[in-house]
């Protein structure tokens, strides 16, 4: 997971605005697309044409300004492959006239995705990853998405596939669980052949948005939980008037949804030297909590 | 004269898309609104609130996708000021939809002026500078922009001012070119009183557009040229063709218009490392060419 920007409303000499990449076997899910999210993206050396996928959490400019240029460059670069952006209601209104003025003679295509922001619903799926929605309460529609891995392959032991001779041509089969039968019809069940699978991963990104601790259950054992935290636990009520969270609601949805870490982000230019505080605050309440950084890539 | 970018299309680790920002009398005057030109901006400390005028050349996106990002922060801090942008047409119809979508309910307005990009047209003077487009030569409406300072007081020869005892309420009016008639009729002819004003300068800029010196008489003795040098004379026939221009090309206008200094820009990201190649091309042309970078101030 790579940062490319992680500050609130207005960049920063300190933050880009909202964007991150997810690298998924090697293929690319952008969620938001600020204002200089191409650049960002050139900086961290990831591959435009593994993108095909950017997931916007709602169009307030400071999560959606980067959209047209990363569109435009696409089409100066001689992409061909189709790019889909999901987004909740009004994307097609404000993009779709803009990509036609824009990037006329373009050679591929953008399909632009409204995606339901009032319950949870799966909306990507391939052979790796689903992704779904989390609905979020913002003062505009806006929904988090949810990306969780697919169950990955058993591991082999290789040292009883060979003590039976099983032929290289099963392997396959029997990562994905299957039993052995010998030739004299033995039957090997398959836990004697293989260990459990890694665990699988999950990511969830959940911003801008008030405290909506309803959302618990859908994000029960995430891995990683990105969660904005726009204000410190003593603007609370600001934090409420606004639609945004503050670093201890964050911490307790962590909490409630027994997330492996929280990662913190949205940080809001009024407290440009307050990030150490905001993190402190999350860490009371959830330990195992980091502070997002323009650049900071995790491995999960 | 501040360059916040001189990247031609797509913005690169070297250089932002096109934008500069004019420094007159602590007005500033932004020319080209690329991507992240905020974020330049702000790393240049120049004062938000004293920029009110942006003139834009033309409706490619490597020189106005940081409109809505400007706006929109001016709005987030609470700007009241009027915001006037200038653009050939088309501005109104792609960017009034979005100023109206993402900057409901701002304290203040932007004005969209749609300029005439056939012929030089006078489109803001205020008592310090006069701007007038410059027709130019791209795939679309274009224009450049020339903006000519007014003319400066004569400097007062404070000497002779004392001589003849000349009350401090006289000073504008000696200064404005006056002449000074003595308590017994004589009359002291203005040039005895002061010496010539500064020459009033100028700054021209020129890109996108492909060779045009039929605009040599308009620009004629301008203090700064701005142009664009998208390619190598080798590449003449592809400059054509899309209507750019090559370093050679852009010295000769400066040669005939007789301008004081040649600035390159708008580097294509293809030339990365040719930039010192399209700055000799140019300088065996007219010696007096520096090129543009990321950063960069100028002082005329």
């Amino acid at each position: 997971m790579h940062i490319l920007g992680c500050g609130a409303a207005l960049p920063t000499p300190h933050h880009f605005c909202s964007s991150q990449v997810l690298n998924i076997r090697e293929k690319l899910f952008m969620i938001d697309c600020a204002e200089g999210s191409q650049i960002q993206l050139r900086r961290g050396h990831l591959k435009y044409p593994h993108l095909n996928n950017i997931f916007i959490t709602h169009l307030h400019g400071d999560h959606c300004f980067g959209l047209m240029g990363l569109i435009s460059t696409f089409a100066l670069l001689g992409r061909t492959a189709p790019l889909h952006i999901y987004a909740p209601t009004g994307l097609r209104d404000i993009f779709q006239p803009q990509i036609d003025f824009f990037c006329q003679g373009m050679e591929y295509t953008v399909q632009l995705h409204e995606v339901n922001h009032k319950e949870p619903t799966v909306i990507y799926d391939d052979r790796s990853v689903s992704v779904e929605t989390i609905p979020l309460k913002h003062r505009i529609p806006c929904v988090g998405y949810l990306f969780k891995e697919k169950q990955l392959p058993r591991h082999i032991r290789r040292d009883v596939i060979d003590a039976y001779h099983i032929p290289i041509s099963q392997i396959n089969n029997i990562k994905a669980g299957m039993d052995w039968q010998m030739p004299d019809g033995e039957v090997i069940p398959n836990h004697l052949l293989t260990t459990p699978p890694d665990p699988v991963r999950s990511y969830a990104y959940c911003s801008d948005t008030m405290f909506v601790p309803q959302n618990a259950p859908q994000l029960s054992g995430v891995s990683l939980l990105y969660h904005e935290a726009t204000f410190l636990q003593e603007q609370e009520l600001l934090a409420r008037k606004t639609f945004h969270s503050t670093a201890q609601q964050a911490a307790t949805l962590a909490q409630l949804s027994h997330a492996g870490k929280l990662l913190l982000g949205h940080f809001s230019s009024r407290y440009k030297d307050k990030e150490p505080q905001l993190l402190a605050e999350a860490q009371s309440v959830f330990p195992d909590t980091i502070a997002a950084q323009d650049g900071m890539h995790i491995i999960l």
